[in-house]
């Protein structure tokens, strides 16, 4: 060990967890993780890195320039840690499929690297939490997928949000309509795309300029723009374009999608119809999801959609694939700034701290908390010996909510006192009720 | 995307886990993050890439030829990815012990990264899972974090495993009772740490050959080889080299770590001394434990000691710590060679398959999984029409328990039929009282 003392510091992006903040984010993973278990997701996990031919040409050049590389000195295998967890997936289906059962479903909570530049809340770590079903091609999966985003939000405490819907399908068919494609097709999308920055006048002048026929555009601004809410805006989209099979085919998923969800008990209030809806990558092939949530000014917290193709470039067929990556980091982030966490939850783990009154006590304080521990109590045990006021102000300090006191005068009785922080209530139990008593203070 | 297939295939050492190894591993993670949150430890992560600078001179040469690097295109800063998870605990005090409170316990379960030449049992990338105590000098402490390895091991239901204790002190003191130092010295513990290989005999000749004196030999063997079972071992050593002040606050520090254990109830039987133990991390300062399974063959578990000096390499006073590392993946081996796990735990996380009696029917079998769902019973649904045949099939090979059932009789009747495979035991329930009999059916 060499004793060159370093500035510690961490890396441009990256964070540490410390306990505070661990303990909320193992709340909030620990309920989405139970969501995905009743939907029947089960666990799977990848390595962090994979080889850089397994990531590369999936995710666009300017991506792909994000994307970590690794080594080890002398070796030969060219790794990159991983981007997301949708191109891993992929893999492991072309990898595994003879030992996997069909449809399968999994989902995976870890975390990704991108070296984008550093700003408020976008880091260069971050976990994403995806759930996919591979090899169902019909609607009732995409219902699936959606029914995980708004069943995980409601139980996380979210009250306002909206899965806002669209088609990949729908969208060629408008550029069929408009008589554009190629790089101009491309263009059109990413027009669209904007429309949440530049508006609809600035969608409609971005396509005049790229060329597109004046009255093709009027007739498409027509169809994103559906403000009328009591309209079947699927049905504006048919009278229309119907007769196209892409446009065809894109109502006819949706609609499907929708008897689905309404089957599920999905609430209608909770989604809505977005036609001005693209999303980045490149791989989407049915309906897309987003999720964003009206109670709080935050964007969107979830998104995903159907891409039966992906799975084709690990293994001669592809099969069809449908999946929603839950956004945990802002979903974590609305939920400080909602403050929708249970009492208790933060802080730290422990319920009670055992005090030790004096060196001479410290073999029966130490035989207490290991008593309450047995019992399943998270206990604090005081491991220096310092007077009872600073044990007293590390509880506090620390956010224990129960400190228990073992004196002379308690041990000669066979009692031990307890005292909750909160409201100072002070209660005296024999030893033989001490874990009982406890659980009663603690609610 | 560029539409190029390829092999799928995983970097060198590196696994994916797929469901059925998930279930299991998140099991044995469940048990073990509940034993740290009994004990007071709270959980912290840290990013699984550190700057290069962090990581170099901690482990000694050949082990930092192991360590992976990484950097993306463009990038300034050197990375590399953590070797261990005492490092960057290390560099998190250094960096933000204004914002912890002292003494801090910390857990941390996560993947650590060697690049060793693969083998049965070793992998590149495997996970780590440590406690460790910050801030505390007095054995309380060791006392602490050997009472959650024992724990730890009981709960996950192992019932014959030993704790064996040695003292870095101790080490020290044999070296210079021997009158060795510098080179010499580190020779005599390499030729002590082999003794489970080449044997008493092996140890002594190679000490012979090194030069040190033949007397000194014989009182060290005497030491190291203690088989009287009834002799208290550490007044043997004190009586030889009790003079010594290493060798005597070693003995102290074993005597005191001794005696808490026994105050926190951890059994004697659990425990040995083994001074023939050395530890390969030349950071470790006093007492080091290492843990094996005595009902497999299966070597150490568990291993850890204190090391009050590491944390000075990032500030500017070290700070007392000691800490174990759980040897999570050896663990999850033996469980698995002995099947510690309980019925129920594998395969599948799901505990109901609603089966789809026809698409006429899917609406209906849909709203029963929501229910199911709602009521907080895992539950997969058929999501494509095929045979009930089929269907049935498919809730066997994934290993689900209960089959529910609701074709047109039973829709007509108001009832649902519920089937366990296990035993093909059947039964007809009114749809109110459907989840509290699934329930009892699971038992």
């Amino acid at each position: 060990m060499s004793q060159v003392r370093i500035q510690p510091r961490l890396p441009k992006g990256m964070r540490d967890f410390l306990p505070a903040e661990m303990i909320k984010r193992d709340y909030v993973f620990g309920i989405v993780r139970e969501v995905f278990h009743l939907y029947g997701f089960e666990p799977l996990s990848t390595p962090v890195m994979e080889l850089r031919e397994t990531l590369m040409g999936k995710y666009g050049e300017d991506a792909e320039k994000l994307i970590f590389n690794a080594q080890h000195p002398g070796g030969k295998e060219e790794l990159a840690l991983r981007y997301d967890l949708t191109v891993p997936l992929a893999r492991v289906i072309g990898q595994h499929e003879n030992v996997l059962t069909f449809p399968f479903k999994r989902y995976q909570l870890s975390p990704v690297w991108r070296a984008e530049r550093p700003q408020r809340g976008r880091y260069r770590e971050f976990y994403q939490c995806d759930v996919d079903i591979v090899g169902v091609e019909g609607m009732a999966a995409d219902a699936e997928v959606i029914g995980v985003v708004t069943t995980a939000l409601r139980r996380l405490g979210f009250t306002g949000f909206q899965v806002k819907v669209n088609n990949r399908k729908l969208l060629t068919a408008m550029g069929q309509f408009a008589g554009v494609e190629g790089q101009q097709l491309s263009d059109l999308y990413r027009s669209v795309d904007k429309f949440d920055k530049i508006g609809a006048d600035g969608v409609r002048d971005e396509m005049i300029q790229r060329g597109v026929n004046a009255q093709a555009v009027d007739r498409i601004m027509a169809l994103l723009v559906q403000t009328d809410p009591g309209a079947d805006k699927l049905g504006v989209i048919e009278d229309v374009m119907g007769h196209l099979p892409e446009a065809a085919a894109g109502v006819q998923e949706l609609r499907d999608l929708s008897a689905y969800l309404n089957n599920a008990g999905v609430p209608s209030e909770n989604l809505d119809y977005d036609f001005t809806m693209v999303r980045g990558l490149s791989y989407y092939t049915g309906p897309i999801f987003e999720t964003v949530i009206t109670q709080a000014n935050m964007g969107s917290v979830s998104g995903g959609g159907r891409y039966d193709g992906l799975i084709g470039l690990f293994r001669k067929e592809s099969l069809p694939t449908t999946g929603v990556s839950l956004g945990i980091e802002r979903i974590i982030d609305v939920m400080d700034e909602l403050n929708l966490y249970p009492e208790g939850i933060g802080g730290t783990v422990v319920k009670a701290l055992v005090t030790v009154f004096s060196p001479e006590t410290r073999a029966e304080s130490t035989a207490i908390a290991a008593e309450l521990r047995a019992a399943g109590i998270p206990t604090e045990l005081i491991l220096q010996d310092k007077k009872l006021g600073q044990q007293f102000a590390l509880a506090d300090k620390r956010g224990v909510p129960v400190v228990v006191i073992a004196g002379p005068e308690e041990l000669a009785a066979g009692t031990v006192k307890l005292k909750r922080l909160r409201d100072a209530v002070e209660v005296s139990v024999a030893r033989n009720e001490l874990a009982a008593k406890l659980r009663e203070l603690l609610g």
